[in-house]
Formats: C-alpha cells, structure tokens, sequence
C-alpha cells in the first residue's frame, strides 16, 4: 500500500489527506519534516507556505517530494481551480451588491482562465459582460461568445457605465484615473495576485468600493479545492510512473 | 405632475419613491394614511405589513390604492421577483457548503417559476441538476431541459446522494422520513413560505443543515427589488389609465 | 401479452410499432380498420388523416381507441414535439440564408411552447434574439431570459432591422404593411398551423423569400418524433389502467 | 481612397469586395495578375488556389500583398472561421439523421477550436456530449464543462452508443477497428482537413454512414465568412499601418 505524507496546510490539506485514505492509499498529515520523511514514499507539500528546500538531505533517492509549484505551474491544475475562484467571486458580488447579478453591467478585466469563466458564468446569471483584452485572437473569441469587449490600452472613457468589475490581471490597470471615472455606486473585486490590477488608495479616496480576493478556492470551497489537488495528484504519480 | 405616496414599509419603499422622482413623478414616503391620503394621488403600499383596510374612509373616488396583493397576486411580478429569489438561494448555497455549486448534485422540489429559474441557474453554474414535479408537461419540459427529474409522490429512497436540496413547495414534502434518507453533509435550504416544505424539528433531530430562506428579494438586492416594483406599478398606472 | 393495433400513416407509425414490440408488447401496423379491430386491445391512430368515426361499431367496450387528437391535446405532447420543430426551424434557417445564425437578429413571433424554447436555441447558436408578445407575464419571463421583446399589436415600424423572423401565431401578424417594411434579404419561416400568420401572396410580391414549415417533427426527426409517440402513449396506458 | 485589389476565388471575394466599398474603400475583383497589380495598394488572395508567387516582379515596394495563408495562419480569423463551420457540421447532422440533436450521444473528437465550440453548441441544443481529448488541461476544461471525455488514445471499445461523430483530429484517429465496433445507425461527419480522420473505406465495407465536410464556411455562410475577411484585412491593414 502506497505512503503519502501530506503537509499541513490549510483545510485543503486534511481533507486532501482523507480522500487518499478513501482511495485505498496510505495516508498521514504531519507538521515536521523529519516525521514525514520517516513515513511516506511521496510527501506533499501545501500549495503555499513551506519551501521545498525545508526538505533537503532528509530524503532519498525513491522517495518523490511534491511542492505547492508542482501543482500550481500546472495548467490543469489551475483550470479546475478557476472553478472556485470564480464561484468564489460571484458569491462577493452577490454579498456586496443592492442589486441582482442579473441585469447588471459587469466588466471583467482580463481573458485568461479565470476571465473567460468568470465572464461565462456572469453571462449566464444575466449580465450584461464587457471582457477587457489585448490580443487580436481574444477579440475573436468574445465575439464568438456574443460579449463586448474592450481594449485593455484603451480604457479610458469606457468604464462609467460598469456596475461590477472584476480584474484578474496582476498589474496595475486601473489607475486613480481609470477609478475617478467610475461610478460611485460601482463595485471593485481585484481576483489577481499582489499587487493586484486595482489602485486600493485611490479607490479608499474616491470612495469607491473595493475588495482584494485572493487564495477563493480553500476559503469559499475547502472540499472541491482539496478534491482538485487529490485528482491532479493522481494524475502526477501516474506520470511518474508511481501508480498506474 | 403626478402625486403618488409610498407607504413606509422596507428599504425597497424608499428606493421605489427615489425611483419615482427620477422619472419626473413627484413622490413622498409616509407613515400615516391621513398624510399620504392628502398627498397622493395614487397610494402605494408595500408588499406586506400594512392592510389596505386603514385607508376605508380616508380616501375619494379619484384617488388609487395599490396595494401589496395587487402586486403579489400579478403574475408579472412573479416573474421578476423570482430573479433576486433564485440568487439569494445560489448565494446562501454558496456560503453554506464548503463546496462549489459546480459539480454538486442539486434537487430542486416543485416546477414553478421558481423552480424552473433555480434549475436553470444551478445547471448553468455546473451542477447536476434533479426536479421533483407531478404533472405530465413539468415532465416533458424537464426532458427538454435535459434535466432529471423525480415524481414528488415516489421521493421515496431516491434522495439520498443529493448535496442540496432546494424547496419551494409550501407544505410538508420532506418529513422526518425522507430527511432520514438523506446525507448528513446535505444542506436543505427552504424556499417555500409557511409552513414550508421540510420539516425542522426532524431535520434538527437528525443533524441536517436546513435554513428558512423568506422575503428574499428585499434582502439580496433590495435595489432590483425597488425596481421591479416601480416597473409593474407603470403597468398597473397604464392598465387603470393613470398615466399613458 | 398486451396488442396493440397501430394504423397507418406517415413513417412515424411504423417506427411506434417497432418501439412498441421492442419494449414486449404485440404491435402490429394495419390499414383496415376491422382487421385493427380484431387484432388490438388497443388501436392508435396516426396524427392526422384517420377519423375516429371509422371505428364505430367496430370496437367492443373493452377496446381502447387512441385518436391523434388525444396526442395532440396533451400538454406533455406538445411540449416534446417542440423539440424537433424547433430543430426543424433551425436547420431551416441554416439552409435557406447565406449567413451564419450566430450574429442574425431573429424576430420570434408568440411566446408559447414553441417561441420559448425557439428563442431559448437561437439565443444559444449567438443570435441576436427579439421576441413578439402580448401578456404582461410574459415580457417579464423575456426580461429574465435577457430577449428584447416587442408587443404584437405594435410591430408597425420595428421589424426592419431582422434577418430572420420565425412565426407560430396561427392569424396573420404580418400583412402586406410589415412585410414591405423588411429587409430584402430577410427570411421568413412560418411555423403556425393554417393559416399562418405571414400573407404569402404579398410576401411574394415583395420579393421576400417566406416559407411555410409545417410538420417538422415528422419531417426532419421521424425517430424521435416517434420516441415521443410511444412515450406519451405509455403515459395515456398507465392513465387508463391499462398498464402498470 | 484606399485602393484594394481582390483577387477571383469563391463567392466570399466578391461579397469581400461589396464590404469593403461599403465602408469607403475602392476595391475591384480581378483575375489577372497584372491588372490586379495596376490598380491596387493592397491585393488580396482567395484563401485557397492562387499562388503568391504569381504576383513576383509584378509588384512594387509600396503594394502589399496578403495571401490565403496570411488569413489562415492568424489564430483571430481561425477562431471566427470556426462559427461557420460548426453551425455547418450542425446543419448537415440534422439533415442527415432522422433524430434531433436533441437526445442524441455526441461524440467530439479533438479539443482545439473547433472541437470545443461544437461542443459547446451541441450541448446547448440538448445532445449528450463526450470529447476525446489528449492533454491533461483539456480534460481539466472538460471537466469544467460537464462533459463527459475519452482520452484518445483509448478510444477502444468506447464509442459503441454514440450517435454521431464529428471529427476534427487530421489524421486516422477512426481506423477500421474502431469504425467496426460503432452502432450501424451511427453517422460519422469528418470535419478535418486531408487525409481526415475517418478510414473512409472501411466506414463504407462496413455500411456506415460517413461525410467528409471540409470548407464549411464558404458553402453554408458565405456572407458571414466574407464578413470575418473583411474583419481580418481591417486588423492586417492596421497592424501594418496602412489605415489608421
């Protein structure tokens, strides 16, 4: 019966340890490294907050070590995650808005992953989506999809009718300039990553409101997230060959 | 400039006589009937609260009440008043679970415009979708919808691996019988006015997640809610002749 | 063993009696109306083109006639034929315009059965969908789905700017004054029982290319439409008692 | 005025040239090299069947010329080409089957462009849809999808119900072994391009129905796909600074 040692992390990370045990898979959480070590022939380590190189000198050579970046540079990795992030992010606008999804104008920043499902689910709710791109083939595709779009160098002017906005790019794109021309009763979900794409002291100043939602999958749906990790963890050991 | 008073009832009363003066029709809040007797010439109650029975005698043959049965009992605004109730109860769904809505298995109990919308929704945001109906057409719509259905008399043994479950049957349709039969880790929320559809004291006995979700329009998005309010009473003034 | 005498008509019949026999039940196809009579516990007759009263005195009082008027008065019927008419009017339109319908603005005329779930496919396939109706409930469930909508009794000057306008008013809604307000290149398809709600003879004088589509299911979806036959006929059987 | 040349190909150049005289352009069709090379600033050629070598020594450094392969390599006219040949391959599985879509077992084979919008749209019009796909990312959108997946190279003994096939994999994915084992009612519809995907003469040793759809969009949509040319030469023309 294969060991895995799995790492404590967040919730994702018990949970995570009790699907492989009902999977016919050997399975313990374990804070120390040393402990783990002892126990597993694979360790796997959160998706954040313990470093890989905590683990140096303690394993040998058949035993695998699997870090949060194993996971997190994989493309299908992040595919099931945008699931969550983006349930997570209608659940925001739904708590922090008067009014329906339904019927709103919502503009989302951004058409990687996140940004095409996030405009999809939006579309199907009800809104009225505006998808912020760049590249020509994007443009192709919104129109495919039957959403408006706007050029992300050319925004200037074309926001104050948004209701909601959702950024999912990681820079700065919307600048005091771009916010002073919102309106007031707008609200700002920023999903990206630090920095973020939304200038939060001018939006403070403005008084627009604006929220930063980072890390969705293991705050608004432990369960599916930890679901994820298990099932793109299958899908490593069997690309090296440790199960079938 | 036509005269219409709003009688104080919940936030949507106060957005709805906004509404009014927005649209060039001059409109006051009121808490006494003698006051907004001697301004209006039209009277506007709210949904529930106040009886139309304390305006008898106050008012002249030229003055209106509309009154919250003649918006309640209207089919039309049924219809929109589904809307912010099918997103209160994805958004309580949302928060109550640790999973997404994508991939859970959701029952929806009863075919009516609530109904309906709910299933569509829950389908559209990835989940897999059951209805519990009686008549023969709510079956062949179910089947046009590509959705499974169950019959609401042979529930019996068939909802046990349901995630959650929605209600919008008022009267007892889960007792302590079916709730046995279900998950502990399902979520039943109840959308269905007194006495509803679950039975509480047995879901409570046995461990189950159930919520009383009631008057969510004025909750979840008060703003929509104002606004269909305001739209159907354009109709009602154009049916009676009021306005053009 | 239960006999089932199925009379002849169009392709659909011969497909119920296979169905029927497939699922353990004696099915035969017959012209006569007496040799049925001897051979079925229960006679089905086509759609169309049979008249009850041929079966007079022929039947004894434990014999079972099934007219088409007892398939097409039922609500679950009609609701599943729609499936193949609707399907039936899309490949239409794809073959009779030299555009995609993602991207045509298509006019649905009524909002019943068959103009809902029309509207439902065409907004699917990207169209740009307007309805036409009359009920104050159903603007509201158009407002919901997100369509335009237009009231039938004011077209006058509103239908110039649609590529394709499908109908299933049976009563003339487009005399010669809507249609010379089209487009030259738009497309009518009438999907309305006689007759019809387009005036084919200024349609033609016009120049505009309007074709009466009638009787898909049969014509574009003999299996299912079939499959749909022998479903509803199991219901009408369990109905009456006759099976379980 | 901006002079453009069209070169003869199908029925799309000259509803190209229409387009571009409707928005301010002066554009001919020609077929000659040379007078083509006389007249314009920009020549364009159909996608398929005229060289760009025919155009060598004749024009000068200041005339641009864009080939079939200049559109056909730029991903944005790739994904808007894909509208016109899925709402193809739809319109030839309804012609050719005597079921709906509706109901039917869908199989997609290939995930790039084409594979996914099909899918897409299958699924909206209430097929039962299954994808093959290769890549552990496209089974993660898969999943995000709701559909059910194969892996490619585990097609054996798995398309045994599927109703239709619609392929759009270049190169023998459905060899006789698998074309063997397939439903006799079942209909194939290649969508790729040579030598496809389809064993076309085992398909028809054993009696299956299949197609061989190539160049859907200038046969179904031939408006539409002069329209995306048109889209294109704008994008082309000012990438490259020739309009604004």
């Amino acid at each position: 019966m294969l060991r895995i040692a799995v790492i404590k992390g967040d919730a994702r990370m018990e949970r995570l340890a009790q699907l492989l045990r009902g999977n016919g898979i050997d399975a313990g959480v374990f804070t120390e490294p040393e402990s783990a070590a002892s126990f597993g022939e694979v360790i796997v380590l959160p998706l954040k907050g313990v470093e890989p190189e905590r683990f140096h000198g303690i394993l040998d050579n058949g035993q695998l070590l699997i870090s949060g970046q194993d996971f997190l540079q994989r493309e299908d990795f992040s595919v099931l995650n945008a699931i969550p992030t983006v349930e997570g992010a209608l659940q925001i606008a739904m708590e922090q808005t008067p009014r329906t999804i339904h019927g709103s104008r919502c503009c989302v920043i951004g058409h990687g992953r996140i940004g095409r499902l996030l405009a999809e689910k939006l579309a199907a709710l009800g809104a009225t989506v505006c998808v912020c791109a760049r590249k020509p083939a994007d443009f192709a595709w919104l129109r495919v999809r039957g959403y408006t779009s706007l050029h992300s160098h050319h925004l200037a002017g074309k926001l104050g009718d948004q209701d909601i906005l959702f950024n999912t790019v990681p820079h700065i794109i919307l600048p005091h300039a771009r916010l002073a021309e919102l309106k007031k009763s707008s609200l700002l979900i920023d999903l990206a990553s630090a920095p973020g794409g939304v200038d939060f002291k001018a939006a403070e100043k403005l008084g627009l409101q604006a929220l930063r939602a980072l890390s969705l999958p293991g705050k608004v749906a432990p369960e599916s997230a930890a679901q994820y990790l298990y099932d793109t963890l299958m899908v490593i050991l069997r690309e090296k060959d440790v199960i079938l």
